[in-house]
């Protein structure tokens, strides 16, 4: 099914989460940083119901991670955050059989079964507003990219079916700005919070910025730190690493845009 | 099964967590609050497999009165913070069947299942080290006694089977350290936090402090605001209300004393 082709809006940042929904269920398919700004972004993962438990543990056992935002109820497409169709009204999915990512549809109607529980995962893009607002620059944006990604040597803490390797996003700091980003955005926990890691990319076993496992390279320029913050796209890692029978995921970058404001994630 | 007479110590809060286990699992039954001063406790509630799921929603849907600790893998009876025998080694139990309380023994070697899930969830008993330390008087530890606990009016977000009214525990504080009470336990989200109520019974659906629903009576004295908090015995309250086949928990106020220090749940 290809999608029909959708121009993107002349101020992504200006609409409001119902419609931003309504252009990525026409067909838009973009990366989904600076869309609804000040509107909280997740991640999803949905999977069968006889791996819920195994999947929430892992999560309640990763938390930087899998920061669960909110769950669907048995046969429900919508959450309590999210006012949308979860098989139509992100930009685009990742289809999983056995592990392997078998398709990137823009919609999921045919693929999703009555046994899935959808699982909303905290996502970075929510601390990218108070950081613009703070002066801090955010390199993909600037570039209207996505978000570089990338699989880490460190280990989740398993739990069950569930096993995997610990993903991060990475966004190029000044380095006079690095305790600035650190502080901002340690206020939402909710949401990945803290950096786990900054600079030396090689003791996460990250050998090339320049090539990251999801999304898109930027450039980190002279008198930046690249720092390291846990990304949602970790549950579909160890979907790939654990090979449950069936998992639809977001693509990468491209995510659920709730109707609940990032200020309601952030801590005093 | 009755225990055998077991003499408490003369300083139950210099016991390291593996003595007061060995103390409780010889028989002693006794109220933990005050014993191994500086080490977490933990309440703890075992369900079926089947049940586990809906269960760790109801907890990520409640997490002021169901911050999970740790969980335990299947056929588990220790977990990764507890190096005891979660069915021996807390100093009493109780038994749910079709959600009515059957025994309360002080030893549930013969009632545990195979198929049973163990969860540990936070306990405001850690926070009373630093309360202490502050010089935030503590009524029912001063006296000896369990804490007061009591359902309220104001029911928790259902998840699957499980549904039920908030519990709390009340402390009572005086006029000028409510404030020092609220900044200190807000350190410790991980145990309940910050007070979810204070003053005014009434607005919680508590007509007489003098008879809480667990635990033991407390004076509120002159001068002195009931403060309360969201209380780990609420998936008990939700077994009682939503009658699981079968359950266990820890008898309220009859912890588990883990391995882990209280700062490791601290945040700054």
């Amino acid at each position: 099914m290809s999608a029909p082709s959708v121009a993107p809006p002349a101020d992504p940042a200006a609409l409001s989460p119902r419609d931003a929904r309504a252009l990525f269920r026409a067909g838009l398919r973009v990366p989904t940083s600076g869309y609804a700004a000040g509107y909280t972004q997740a991640n999803l993962i949905a999977l069968p119901r006889d791996l819920a438990f195994d999947f929430l543990l892992f999560a309640q056992r990763n938390p930087k991670a899998c920061p669960v935002l909110d769950v669907t109820e048995p046969g429900e497409t919508s959450t309590e955050i999210f006012g949308g169709d979860l098989r139509t009204d992100l930009p685009a999915y990742r289809v999983y059989v056995n592990g392997e990512p078998t398709a990137e549809p823009t919609d999921v109607r045919d693929a999703w079964r009555d046994d899935l529980v959808g699982f909303l995962i905290g996502c970075s893009f929510t601390f990218e507003t108070p950081l613009l607002a703070a002066g801090v620059p955010v390199r993909h944006i600037e570039l209207g990219r996505n978000v570089p990604m990338y699989r880490t040597s460190r280990p989740c803490r398993p739990a069950g079916r569930f096993s995997g390797p610990l993903v991060v996003s990475m966004r190029p700091i000044p380095a006079d700005r690095v305790a600035d980003a650190v502080r901002i955005t340690s206020r939402y926990p909710a949401v990945h919070g803290a950096p786990v890691h900054i600079g030396d990319p090689g003791a996460l076993g990250i050998t090339d910025l320049g090539r990251p496992d999801f999304g898109e390279p930027v450039p980190v320029e002279p008198g930046e730190v690249p720092v390291f913050w846990a990304c949602g796209v970790t549950p579909q890692a160890a979907v790939m690493a654990s090979a449950p029978e069936f998992a639809i995921g977001h693509a990468p970058g491209h995510m659920a845009v709730t109707d609940v404001r990032d200020s309601s994630y952030q801590v005093p």
